[in-house]
């Protein structure tokens, strides 16, 4: 039987982008899609590219009524909203996997900290597993909640997780270089989305303090179990969609500078049975992964540095298929289904 | 007296960017423009946006006919071709500034080195002014040819010198992370740079084996005075034009890592007075210099680095613009003229 | 069983995108694709997108050696060098699906004309099935050999077939303006479709002299029955993918000039069984059939012309999306398969 | 003594590319910016493009204060607010130049018509000169006010114009196909100006109901004498700036069908003077004339059809450049001053 699928919060991309999805999935079936602006809307109205591939009409939120719909619900709602609409959720019996930050970090000091608000449901904070099934797919199996992760922090944590945990390159000089399209930014309109802003542009923002940042430390440290920090550097790139991350680090020991085989190898020894995160040659370009939930990474050295490369789709293992990835494990499906 | 300008290679970008601010400007005027495969050819067929502005006809490369023609002649030609054409120019009494790397480098050994090749005029390497008006002006004045710049190495050794040379950062742990438009790459058709490989996409190319990397090298060691290095990854970026580099330094105090307003007064105290590089405290876009010559740069603070972030025009003050620039200086006139 | 399939030149982008199709097609397996450049070498080689996705190696093209391994051929290779092929290969015993023009046009006469060659194979010209499954689905489904129409000509073809067929609009006066992404030029680096040319710029080109104005009246004066003529105007727009086709007709009753629900009413009486094709109330942009095979069309009036406004992608349903509905059409597969 | 001039509404695209010319222009001076939302900041903190380029402060817009402070006035304010504020000016006694589309039209009851709204100043409507300089140079030198031409009529009534004029065109048979870069839709954030939706996407709006479709007709109906109507889609281009008009029209005289040259011959009367407007024989790409006040344009046939293309910048000769240009002949300046 299909899973019936939950979206909260379907106007933006992130949804869109999940929708697009599940169209594809053969075990899979959106039943509901709420959005507080479009109520009463056919999804279709919202999203052109839909027209006539989904007849799904825009709902008001209920969590009573989703909960009865859905086995699994997507929500695709901001930080700080989004906890408040989980608890519900979930305590309406409905298993959630939150786009939102709102569960990823281990403390709730820091995400008051670096959200700048109360945590709304400060008791699942530190007790929900962080979605990346890679590393964590047993208690994702097992999970009512699954807090999905950021779209930066995907594309730091699988290179240098695995690197971290085996003390190969050092926890203490990371510096994370990272380019994203536009559709980060989200689908509200402002300024510096504007075509005439964004084309034929780049700019770093947020230096020093993304949120990200944090997402990214609490990780690491998870795989090094050390005192870990990043410099971590975002910029605003004129394309749709793919994040590249070029990150520098350094071998613990530095006379392995040149081992550059010993990055494939730990690489290898963790995702090698995997499905979709892949060590390659050559240098990756984000159109190398653009509309899919690939993962390409390689190494090379530069001076007394690796200089890991990284390409993801941020809208797919950043966000929306890194969810199917979840929900499939959930559900005890092949991780694979709906994601090609 | 209008200065009678010769382009040789005048098919590609730099030599059109060259030939549209020479339009613009009121004192020089375009006496000459050679090219090997167009010659015959009326200026518009090749450029078709110069169509009724500017009725030069391609010639043929004839030395003493050039010289005859000409105050000065920029040289856009390829590296190896460029030295030998700039030797016969120079010999034939005409002022000459290569925008190739010929005569960038120190040393004739580095040259080789870097580039594979013997050098054509060995005799002229490191006994020629490196064409940065903003450090070398008096040498430019006075000099008969002068080594326009690379894009990226004028991207880096801008902010970094100053701030090297006043000993406020450290000269061994520099991590040039540079991203740059698809002109940077040139006019000749080439699978990568392809609209569509290009579009859409970021990916870093030449990791840890870029030629402007011993540029770089070279030139901040002279602001250093000390044996320095730099870890530098380019980027192909899907725009026209335009790099921005991302520069992560440490300050030789780390006590003083919150004092961003010593970065400030450093770049102050040598560009101050100076017409295109502007310390700005917003960060900087690339579309905020676009076609033009000017330099904007800003200094954040992340974990223990200084986050140096600068953007230019890669054709213009990376190229063509300082081409302009150094023309005026070696004709005694205001930097600025033809350059807004 | 899986339908066994080869690509011949399996290097270009309407091939890239027939194997991204089929590595989602749940009954269908690629067993051969071949390139005379690129034989030797794994796939992911020449396409980095199916790094880790797809194991094939290239191979030489051998007609006896494909047509062994394979239910039904791709062929992929520019018009003239394609006949050939298709002759060796359905000669061979294999059935094929041509994406070249040879076997589009009703009568070798008008090839020689616009094509400027002898046609190799001209047996079959005008015998072979225009492959456009919404109006030729019986013969598709009995071919040996499918002619998958041109990108443009779908575009103009599908909205005015039913329109003529119906009487509804006059034969004699119809203007083409059409707008395509720069994918349909090719993946052959040539000076037009670099970035630095394409991006940021719009133009006409082949004005009055487009090969696929000929494959549209050819194709229309079927519905038709009529001598047709048509005005097409192709452009180039910064965009990797779509065709975006303006056409403006005059119903052939004036006085139904407001009648745009008529034309609503041809396309539903002739598509709206079909899968792919929509006809929608709001103005359809590239964007919305983008990375699909779905078509999206409306009308409007403006003066005393309908305006039919039509989006497809010209890779998908344009090329590759067209040919994996051939090939499923010919297999006795639901047409949707492997194609959201 | 340089023309001083005030910008109002100087927060837009139009109003910054205004600024920019007018920064190189030798004899003009920009003593005045008004922006309601920025008043009392830097104009680079509104446009960092200008960070040390341009020292002024945003002001209110206050009327006797601009009138003292500058020659003339660019009001750069949308319709509707424009009348208004521009009759402030004029009666504060300063000439002034509108970008607004509220002075273009004949009639009260045409604008009504098409604006919705009550003029507010009815009195000069159709007393206005319509700033073209190619056309009406006499009356722009003598005037108080003139209406700065729309973007897409500019592109259409320069071909145009001198055809009809000259009875070479039918002018009851026109079909204006034009493309818009996106910051002909202003700075304004909406949804479908988005990067993420403009980007990688054409499509048409407006479909026969924009507003510029009267104006043009107010205008052909000027050149041609007779009653003149034009079928107009606009088009929106994933490009920053650029207007390609492919406008399709028929011989007066049939017979003429291939006399291409007496297009050309006409154009050639009319524009061999001036300065800005160019007919070429190869086919213009909006590059060709981007970040120019150059206006390309030629002819093809196709069918019973001449079909026009015509490249200009929307934002300069479309907007910014044909005010510059409008004020050097108000001020008894060469046309070309401060416009390259």
């Amino acid at each position: 039987m299909a899973i019936r699928v939950g979206i909260i919060g379907a106007t933006g991309y992130t949804a869109l982008e999940t929708l697009l999805l599940l169209l594809r999935h053969p075990e899979a079936e959106v039943t509901v899609a709420t959005s507080r602006g479009e109520a009463g809307q056919p999804i279709a109205a919202v999203h052109p590219i839909l027209a006539g591939r989904m007849s799904l009409t825009v709902d008001e939120y209920d969590p009573a009524k989703v909960a009865a719909a859905c086995d699994v619900v997507m929500c695709c709602l901001p930080h700080g909203a989004s906890a408040e609409t989980v608890r519900q959720l979930i305590e309406a019996g409905v298993r959630v996997i939150d786009f939102s930050a709102d569960f990823r970090l281990s403390s709730v000091a820091e995400y008051s900290r670096h959200y700048g608000i109360d945590h709304p449901w400060p008791e699942r904070v530190g007790k929900t597993v962080y979605g990346l099934p890679e590393w964590y797919a047993d208690q994702i199996a097992a999970a009512d909640l699954v807090a999905n992760p950021g779209c930066y922090p995907t594309s730091a944590i699988l290179p240098l997780g695995p690197l971290l945990a085996d003390g190969l390159i050092r926890p203490d000089d990371i510096i994370i270089d990272a380019k994203s399209g536009v559709s980060g930014a989200g689908r509200t309109p402002k300024l510096n989305t504007l075509y005439c802003e964004a084309a034929e542009s780049i700019a770093a923002y947020a230096v020093g303090n993304h949120r990200h940042q944090p997402e990214i430390v609490d990780l690491l440290r998870r795989f090094s179990g050390a005192t870990t920090d990043v410099v971590f550097t975002p910029h605003l790139v004129p394309m749709d969609r793919g994040i590249l991350s070029t990150i520098y680090v350094k071998p613990t020991d530095p006379a392995r500078i040149d081992e550059l085989e010993s990055v494939f190898h730990v690489w290898q020894q963790h995702y090698g049975n995997g499905h979709f995160v892949r060590a390659v040659q050559h240098l990756p370009a984000t159109k190398h992964v653009a509309h899919t939930n690939h993962v390409q990474m390689t190494v090379r050295r530069s001076g007394d540095r690796w200089v890991l490369i990284v390409a993801i789709d941020n809208l797919i293992k950043g966000a929306s298929g890194a969810a199917v990835q979840n929900m499939n494990v959930m559900f005890g499906r092949d991780p694979r289904l709906g994601l090609s």
